[in-house]
């Protein structure tokens, strides 16, 4: 069961080029593909014809074209072209997805059309400030489901555990770090202050910092599957007084997780280094010391998973450490049943 | 669900020698053999002691041993020998399945022994004129339905979707062909005529034709699952009363699509060289570029039978090139209904 | 459906070390480690706050610690920390097997602890005599059932048709075999007198026999899944007043089969050496030969197993080497309704 009025990220904006991409979205096969204007949509991934994917097929001047008799489908899903055949039916079309692109992303809407409002799509404007945020960004494909991988990000006393060697640390500076936590209509906010604190390796290799350091992570969960957080850090008592504007160690995070299937998602995630933007080096190694990390996480996850498939959650028992999780899944669960209860009365 | 009474090929002659072969037909397990008379047999791939297979067995003087604890079973199922054992209770066999060989095929029933007449069973002659048709042949594994494989056959405006590299040629006139179409007992014959057309890639390395060509191509489709097909082509102007009996370039094809299980089949065909038939490099160059092309076929197919497993076949809408697709099936689904009355009946 | 209340081989003793071991036993999936002290222990594989296999973790002084947020396991499967929490609640903790480490072997109990009583455990005292029995162990993944291995082991007319090239022989020898066969309360054990017989080819490379030999095979199977082999042969002539203390060629074998799942097992099994105990080449050599035999009897049980799965073993039929095996299956299902009888009792 997914939430399906609203945006999740399809895809990177630059992985949909001249060829279709197939992409399984919320349980539903996915093509998406641009025509030769360059706008980019997504159809359900199957021909009206004999049911063969559209993915295999190309796009032409008057959109895609399936591979196997050239039934030819526009943006809208709508056939355009059966060839030997004057006359279209109307029945000739094929299911249509509302798809925004923006701040490097293609958003698409998985449920009824007519409510794809776009104002509700989250920004993300350091994606577009090559200048002072230079980014770089992936998918990983996750045998998990969205929520494992977003739990993950909402109790970060992982770290300590899954991140041992790389960006971890010491596990107690995570476990006892003090938080700050905001709940918002669409998830939770929270800051973890980790003050006079040991640098953890990366840290020390992207900054150079030599003793104890002020550090602190904001993450916003914007439901149903964004995640959006600064990390930043300073020499111990830079902090005093709150997170300064800039500090000497700041780079930021995005986590989209879209549901492939119920047990199965897609991590699109993007690392953008405000601390030596003038050197593609740092920007480098940022995502390359983020990349190890989150294959770790995977693991974790795609264990959970079985296990979870296997034996289900009910004799699970939540700790301290699981607050802000918990109050997420409480967001996700409300928006979830709202969605059923609306079609229900529809 | 399958037509059973009913031959299909179960096998090319020539695969079955001395070592049993594992084949699944219409979903069941079978074991092909030959006896030391070198009569072939098709049982059930199952001993009836303990369950082992009986393709992991040897053929004996007496028959087909298990490779377990050494059963025998002649050639009717019948088992023959016990070791250590004197009397062999009539419980001790296997099913065996109406199997003959003919014209470089072995043809099994797979339903009621009883109604198998030989009389039914498809002709190719042409495997038998080694010296006017040299031929080759194989079997394709095909992730797909044997149906799907025949709607393919039928409905040949694929041609140029499909095929563009190979045997395709020019989308349209595959699409704008004249086609004449007769329907028969057992299923439907069509020619379909390209007159004063561009000869495809294919034909040119075949004939050397330099200017345009008059092509036809004749498919018969005889249930359950055989097609045999000409294709024939000669210098514009050649097919002006008909079809000649011989032309400048003719070669044969037969397919036969045998169920493995609902969704997947063996895709034996083969490729008879008449129009070079002293030329054993002509004989190959016609195989191989058919092979090619059928990889094609293939994986549209795959791809199709995908999308159909998973969303079904309810929504999908005809179009004018479907018609003789349309009619091979209604000739199957008559049969399949016809058999399940008649086993009502009984 | 598995006999619970019963000790299985869960693994070789040597097997676990620092490293957490995953393993699924009876369906369940268990980790298995050692503590510091070097107990070994068996937990369900699952951490109880977010379902983290606890064999993706390591061992810590206090037990074993998830690795996703740290939570610590006793032996006993009781939480003893709670990283950033000082009270632990009575419900963390994670299902304990009963696990106890005797003759080189883990032995778990995957039913009731209570009824575990240790007396019950089989005893191999040979795995402790390096220098009369030095032996070689090893553990087989099967794709078959636990039951159908040991069927194998209990109609060895097998021998002759699985093992021609090995330690087979010829058939006639082993189906024409004088049988002395004893009940036991938990299973059966029979000798089978191959006098004045060929030599196999592996028991003249093992002792160099010349002519004629007189040869012996003891099996005893005890339930759930053990099984004692005594193989031992002689000049022709030997055996003529039963089998002597000791022989030119004598060698034991284990065989333990532990269910994974309905359809798979952990075959585990060692070879010692009792005819040349000084010579480790032939201790080796002896383990090699079994290793190839056992391979040859893997493939035909999980061929075997694919049958059964797909067709079931209703319409099997009996034949007189079935005897000890149907004897066996009796006790076995004999235990089975006594536990399901025992359970609803209670």
């Amino acid at each position: 069961m997914f939430i399906r009025n609203a945006w999740y990220v399809a895809a990177w904006a630059d992985e949909v080029a001249d060829t279709p991409l197939a992409r399984r979205i919320c349980g539903d096969a996915v093509v998406l593909f641009r025509d030769k204007q360059g706008k980019a949509a997504a159809l359900i991934d199957m021909c009206c014809h004999r049911g063969a994917p559209l993915s295999i097929g190309k796009v032409t001047d008057l959109g895609i074209e399936c591979g196997y008799h050239g039934l030819t489908f526009d943006c809208a899903g709508t056939c355009v072209r059966i060839p030997g055949q004057e006359q279209i039916p109307a029945r000739a079309r094929v299911r249509s997805f509302p798809l925004v692109e923006q701040d490097g992303f293609l958003w698409i809407w998985m449920g009824e059309a007519a409510k794809a409002g776009t104002s509700s799509i989250v920004r993300y404007p350091w994606h577009n400030d090559a200048t002072n945020w230079p980014h770089k960004h992936t998918l990983y494909p996750v045998k998990g489901a969205a929520m494992l991988m977003v739990d993950n990000l909402m109790d970060l006393t992982h770290l300590g555990y899954v991140h041992t060697s790389t960006i971890g640390g010491n596990p107690m500076t995570h476990v006892e770090a003090k938080m700050d936590t905001v709940r918002t209509p669409l998830g939770i906010k929270f800051t973890r202050w980790m003050l006079n604190s040991v640098p953890p390796p990366t840290y020390v290799k992207a900054s150079g910092f030599t003793g104890r350091i002020d550090r602190a992570q904001q993450f916003e969960f914007i439901a149903p599957g964004s995640i959006i957080q600064l990390s930043a850090a300073d020499e111990a008592g830079a902090f005093k007084d709150g997170l300064p504007e800039n500090c000497k160690l700041q780079f930021r995070l995005f986590h989209g997780l879209t549901p492939e299937t119920e047990t199965t998602c897609h991590y699109f995630w993007s690392t953008a280094n405000g601390f030596r933007p003038n050197d593609p080096a740092a920007t480098e190694q940022l995502f390359q010391e983020i990349a190890g990390a989150f294959m770790e996480d995977m693991a974790v996850v795609q264990g959970q998973q079985a296990r979870l498939t296997e034996l289900g959650e009910d004799a699970l028992v939540d700790i301290v450490s699981d607050a802000a999780r918990i109050h997420m899944r409480r967001v996700v669960d409300r928006l979830l049943a709202k969605e059923h209860q609306a079609m229900a009365a529809e």
